[in-house]
């Protein structure tokens, strides 16, 4: 195991570079964003449906990581957003000079809001900051409503938790109140959005959420 | 990010410990398994299911890794499965020391079959060998059928892979062919076995799939 002098010394050093780009990002008036949920609650799928909403009137881009493929980055682009796949290699997370490589790579040119979608993992991808304004944590109805308690470390970073696959609520045993419940013990000041890509429900909520979000950036930049 | 080098010595550390664990599992005859999924595949779930099934005639024990929570532990116990939790506190993987104190201080006594079910993470579990006999993944249908080739590590050194959640599959969209068509490319020799929790299906075959590696680990013994 991983001493905890040689974990805080990774975790520094990516806590360097991180703030490096949340000056690039502040600069630039980009909002940024880092996706964090379990292999399959739905990251992609969000973000396919968020290009197809929000890509007709605000700039977006996307780097994804994996540990293998470029499915990901397929897909996006395929739904209109501009994505750079980071393959990993094995690297269960994101690093912030991972992320920093990948932009430069991309050259996405100026941006209103850059997603990061993590890695498939609900432990480490919360220990290391990208950057980002704040990280946001999925929960799928599949998952079951007891992961809040059993990961806290990424529900209590997240500022916002989105509940994804909400059409299947019928068929599987989930109750959104207990799981909710345990976020916002986690996380008084958390917000939740219950959503389904598969009919729609939430989406106008989540997109709202990161248009006025994106305008606080902007005007916090304005007044400073 | 951990050197090369760092890697390689928790590693080699960790098969030290895991190559003791296996001459003691061997010397005893106890079957161990070690299930790998994301969280919310449902370990817990079929753990339950099959001690409920085989709890009568065979000797079983689990222990149980988690970030936080000694939840899963508290219901395989109510499933009558004598279980041990393992909290984590925040490392994202069960290695074979961890496993090896865990053991000893839940003093089960001689076992047939012990259940190692590994923290929910589909990355880093799959570097780390506990002694066991193998790997099991699982894989629920409301994960996606593109996750094999998205984590060819677990899925390429898993013997057995269980694809969970089958009486969801009306309800998604999930090509089981294409998925264990992705698992048999990372692993020819694989065994799979669909099953559900909720209506049954497939655990016979599972609960066979467990007495007859036993029968067979017993065997090999007799004729050592």
């Amino acid at each position: 195991m991983l001493t905890t002098e040689a974990r805080q010394k990774i975790l520094a050093q990516n806590d360097a570079a991180a703030a490096e780009l949340r000056g690039r990002f502040a600069r630039a008036g980009t909002l940024v964003v880092d996706l964090i949920s379990s292999p399959g609650s739905g990251k992609t799928s969000l973000l396919e449906a968020t290009a197809r909403r929000l890509s007709k009137t605000l700039r977006l881009g996307c780097v994804v990581g994996d540990v293998a493929t470029e499915r990901d980055a397929e897909r996006l682009r395929a739904a209109g957003l501009p994505s750079r796949q980071i393959v990993t290699g094995g690297s269960c997370h994101l690093e912030a000079r991972i992320v920093r490589d990948a932009l430069d790579a991309a050259r996405f040119g100026e941006l209103d809001v850059l997603f990061v979608e993590n890695v498939g993992n609900l432990v480490c991808p919360a220990s290391f900051a990208l950057g980002e304004d704040f990280k946001i944590v999925l929960l799928s109805t599949t998952e079951g409503d007891d992961k809040p308690f059993k990961y806290p470390g990424i529900f209590s970073k997240a500022a916002v938790a989105v509940i994804t696959k909400c059409d299947l609520l019928p068929h599987v045993r989930f109750d959104v109140e207990r799981a909710e419940s345990e976020i916002r013990t986690l996380r008084p000041d958390v917000r939740i959005v219950r959503t389904s890509t598969a009919d729609g429900r939430g989406l106008d909520a989540w997109c709202d959420l990161l248009s006025s979000s994106l305008a606080e950036k902007r005007a916090a930049r304005a007044n400073a």
